[in-house]
């Protein structure tokens, strides 16, 4: 689509081309925005429509919303804040300087600036930072008929009018409806009648994480969120919802690699930033290798006497960090998914404990042979490398499926409790195994 | 919720548990039925009026659905399967032993049982297998109001009202119209003239992944399944995509930790199960590994000499199967969240070499210094480990970036190029690269 693109400009046929972008959805005219050169960027902005414009403006990067709100005038900020829903006002905003942050809220009208302010303000992962404040709300005791002629004339600018909020006149949630129920009821029914009111609703400062959960379970279009008196101050709709989850699941599988997970995609990543999130894990973990190193050489000498064993020591440390990572990363995603609890502990430990000695014997029993026959040391050595891997697999499972479970008990993060950590562990007790049941078995 | 209703049982007070359990959200009692214990599970469920019944029913666990299954009457399968979407009860039939399928087949009315006969015949994991035929049809000449009629008449047996598709007499697609749209508009209008013709559809045979990424995209409610002469065959609704993400970044997670995944949660999958997820990629990774211990015994004249080396070979293996995974596991979440194409592999690379140089230049740096302080070796020695980490880290973190990118272009799944594939390459090029440092430095 970018080449059509490109070739219209290229032909000067400004028309072609603002039929061509009508026919097409904003999220992919965001998408060739972005692939075309800068200079044309505001050029092919302007050919839009008023409301695909803004719908575009929402879908873009943030460098490039700067630039085309650093080129636009004033009345054309005014217009695309005009078609905006707030919570996407405030995305916007929360990723621009503070110039320009100045100049839209000084542009916004008064009612949209207080709102915006009022998302502003609450914590960052917060559910009211990603709520929005226009929705539908009703009184109980209106008709239906007279619900319908509200959502009628204030639902254009609403971001979602499906589901309506029923409140008293001090904005106390008192129910909800939907405009199913509302479609298929009489048009004479009472609003307090027929709504529900067991309703499932977020705080304002709830972690938004909790908020993605609660959209899974339910299977929601919308939540309600309110104040501490339960009063009802905004509404997540479930396109945000869906974005929350992405973003946790990327961030769970950031900290699961030993990166610092940031808001920015790894292309928008700048070189120092993306240094700054990895180096200090790498640092730490590298440290915490120093103690298997430390193993090594208290039992040099033993190894001095059995050089062989040494060609052993990264097999039987890839296989004890492999074992762990699959159990500890099963159990993470459990955890995340709400499908573990604390409680389980006992029955996931007989789990590994068994799984484990399955995995222990495939391996040990396989890499006897392959020793036997490929390296051809003595079967003594053999021995040593195959008990060892037994209990490095045995160790590793239950190191690996033990530590997410003990973070997420004492509030720690279980993500973290991956790959990395285990491996750092593992490697340190298999190495102790490996060169006392060397010594024991070899007499060095 | 679970002590409570056990209390209920406990005092015999049905009525009372009735009432309490009509209070909360179905996904909350079918929680609550997972933790009681089995043989009050049908008494508990009997007492659920009929809509509640069959919402909690598609909430439950395959194993519970199964026992109330055997425990019902035909009467009242009959029941709850009048409540049922289609597309839940495909999902419900997928999980049932064979005698439990035709039973529920037998007793579905003809119209339901086609309808779950075609959704089934999909292949796994495409859009037709997610999708339901239960969706609002409207002509392309009908007024607002007439729509709105049809709407009502229709409406309570479909998973979603709130987009409605205008099709021909041949069931072509030829619009889509959302609830809000008709709300706005008068009466009078015509479907035809306000309808939306610029539709973004899936084929039946597209897989799920690709359909929750474009939820993801474009922020929709439902999506349009069509056949390849663009017939609408069915809709996907919001609640399976969000579905469809979730099981699609565990698959990826577990593929990361080298784990076949499975539609199961962990605590449902049995051990045997559970073994034979894990065993091939442990098996296949041990082998690899076993080229990383023919190296060592390449060298082992050269580390008999200078068995001081030893020490640092698992900080060497860490640190680069730690720098590996960082690369490429923000590479496969890139493009998973298609942040990142195959034609930015060059910008990559550069990122990622200096990148790269950077950590290298710190823990060659941090390494150095802890070497002098803490392990007392020589000058040489400490210059041979250092040199070889920054090496083992750029060398890395190449690969890291590398292999995903390329496992993607030639149409493999770059999850499994993640950490322990990285670490098995990094290790053998590190330890070479470390032997090779050695001999010519230290002269062995």
């Amino acid at each position: 689509m970018t080449e059509r693109t490109l070739l219209f400009l290229e032909n000067k046929d400004y028309r072609g081309l603002r039929e061509f972008l009508c026919e097409i959805n904003p999220a992919d005219i965001a998408l060739i925005l972005s692939e075309i050169p800068e200079e044309s960027l505001t050029l092919v902005f302007r050919l839009l429509p008023k409301e695909i414009a803004a719908e575009t403006f929402v879908e873009m990067d943030g460098d490039e919303q700067e630039f085309l709100l650093k080129a636009f005038s004033d009345k054309e900020i005014r217009d695309v804040l005009d078609e905006l829903y707030v919570d996407d006002t405030v995305d916007i905003i929360e990723e621009m300087p503070a110039n320009v942050v100045r100049r839209i809220l000084a542009l916004a009208d008064s009612e949209m600036r207080a709102q915006i302010n009022e998302i502003l303000h609450y914590p960052k992962n917060s559910a009211g930072s990603i709520m929005t404040t226009e929705f539908v709300d009703l009184k109980k005791d209106m008709t239906v008929a007279a619900a319908f002629e509200r959502i009628r004339r204030v639902g254009v600018d609403k971001e979602t009018i499906y589901t309506c909020y029923v409140i008293d006149e001090n904005r106390h949630l008192l129910g909800l409806i939907s405009v199913k129920t509302l479609l298929l009821s009489s048009m004479r029914s009472i609003i307090g009648d027929i709504m529900e009111t067991n309703i499932i609703s977020v705080s304002t400062l709830q972690d938004r994480e909790a908020v993605g959960d609660d959209f899974v379970k339910y299977g929601f279009l919308a939540m309600p969120v309110v104040d501490n008196e339960n009063r009802l101050v905004g509404i997540v709709t479930i396109d945000d919802a869906i974005d929350v989850i992405q973003e946790e699941n990327t961030e769970d599988i950031e900290k699961m690699a030993a990166i610092t997970p940031t808001d920015k995609t790894y292309m928008k990543t700048g070189i120092i930033e993306t240094w700054i999130k990895r180096i200090p894990w790498l640092l730490l973990l590298m440290i915490s290798a120093a103690f298997t190193g430390k193993i090594i050489t208290v039992f040099e000498d033993a190894l001095a006497a059995q050089i062989a064993l040494t060609a052993f020591i990264p097999m039987l440390m890839d296989s004890g960090g492999n074992a762990g990572s699959q159990a500890s990363v099963s159990i993470i995603r459990g955890l995340a998914l709400n499908e573990i609890e604390y409680k389980n502990i006992f029955a996931i430990w007989r789990k590994e404990f068994v799984v484990s000695i399955l995995c222990g014997i495939t391996l040990a029993a396989a890499n006897f042979v392959k020793i036997l026959i490929i390296d051809r040391v003595s079967i003594t050595v053999a021995a040593v490398v195959c008990v060892t891997l037994f209990a490095t697999i045995i160790i590793a499972k239950l190191v690996g499926c033990t530590l997410p479970i003990l973070a997420k008990r004492i509030g720690f993060d279980p993500a973290v409790m991956a790959s990395p950590f285990i491996t750092t562990i593992v490697d340190a007790l298999s190495l102790l195994v490996y060169f006392n049941i060397a010594s024991a078995l070899l007499g060095i």
